[in-house]
């Protein structure tokens, strides 16, 4: 049997997503033959980050600053805010680089199975957000998903008051999509919202 | 993007086997959102482990005390050594509980091709503990492959002058193997050492 610490950590690892049992033990195995080039590094990259950690009080956004290097990024466009469910997303989005405003983060979407109300999710400080000024549109990105959607109208409801543009991510084939493997949903949404050949 | 921290974590936790990129990043996301549940527990057992981390100078298992927690067992039959090729052997075959005695890590496997030569590997020490006596059977559990054979080839050579019994693991259909998806090696090391119906 392996040492009580050495359990320790392969029980830490193989609570990370993608990791189970057996490769949180390759793993570990790895750190272990590897001290200095695998082991020391992550160690020295999880005490930074445990230090600095903070979630950003404009945006939710998770980063070693606060306000977080999105929101402080004065090359980011501050009159278009890209809404999200999670931080996750956020970070999908702003890989892509495709986006050159500011975000919000929702901390969720509105689930009645989970029982998440809208006083569970970042929605008043996204008010106050737009309500501030400064801000001419607002792209809902929520996930395609029912409760993603939910959330979307929900929202869209809620800021409709404001005088700023309300934009949703668009639905359709994905790139690379074949028509035979995608499913009915995906079909219907891109027959529906079908655009004139250019 | 990411702060810097956060991207030297994603960039440590992406080199361990079994995460990619994205799965490293969805790992860090994970341990950013579970401060307390998750970074913490990683990190002190990182630290427990990197402070107390070295070689047992008998076996060469990786542990966190030396002499290593199996050589250091009272319990294990000393007169049963099991030569492996790696320490992730030692320990897949410590899981099992089905060997009782004590171990011997090579360090690898002779091979031309990667130019590993015996006396790059732990022989010499295995030589010296068999010749200090008290050891009545010698397990050379390789891989299955053609350097891990080779490799336990030339130990037999090395180690036949000893009075001890010299034997290794059998080969043959693993369990669950239905023959229609089985190499042919499998198949005919299996039909080679084919037994009486008992």
């Amino acid at each position: 049997m392996a040492s009580p610490e050495i359990e320790a950590l392969t029980q830490a690892l193989s609570k990370l997503p993608g990791l189970g049992p057996r490769s949180a033990r390759r793993a570990v195995l790895h750190l272990l033959k590897k001290r200095e080039g695998a082991l020391a590094p992550l160690l020295n990259a999880l005490m930074a980050v445990e230090e600095n950690l903070s979630t950003c009080s404009i945006c939710g956004n998770i980063d070693t600053t606060n306000p977080c290097g999105v929101c402080a990024d004065p090359r980011r466009d501050g009159r278009a805010l890209c809404v999200v469910e999670e931080v996750a997303d956020l970070w999908a989005l702003d890989r892509s680089r495709l986006f050159p405003g500011r975000f919000h983060v929702l901390g969720g979407r509105l689930s009645a199975l989970e029982g998440v109300r809208p006083e569970d999710l970042a929605i008043e400080s996204l008010v106050r957000r737009i309500a501030d000024g400064g801000i001419d549109e607002v792209v809902l990105a929520m996930n395609a998903t029912l409760e993603g959607q939910t959330t979307a109208h929900y929202l869209a409801e809620r800021i409709e008051r404001f005088p700023i543009r309300i934009t949703q991510l668009a639905h359709g084939l994905p790139v690379g999509g074949e028509l035979d493997y995608l499913d009915e949903g995906t079909l219907a949404q891109a027959l529906r919202a079908r655009r004139p050949v250019s």
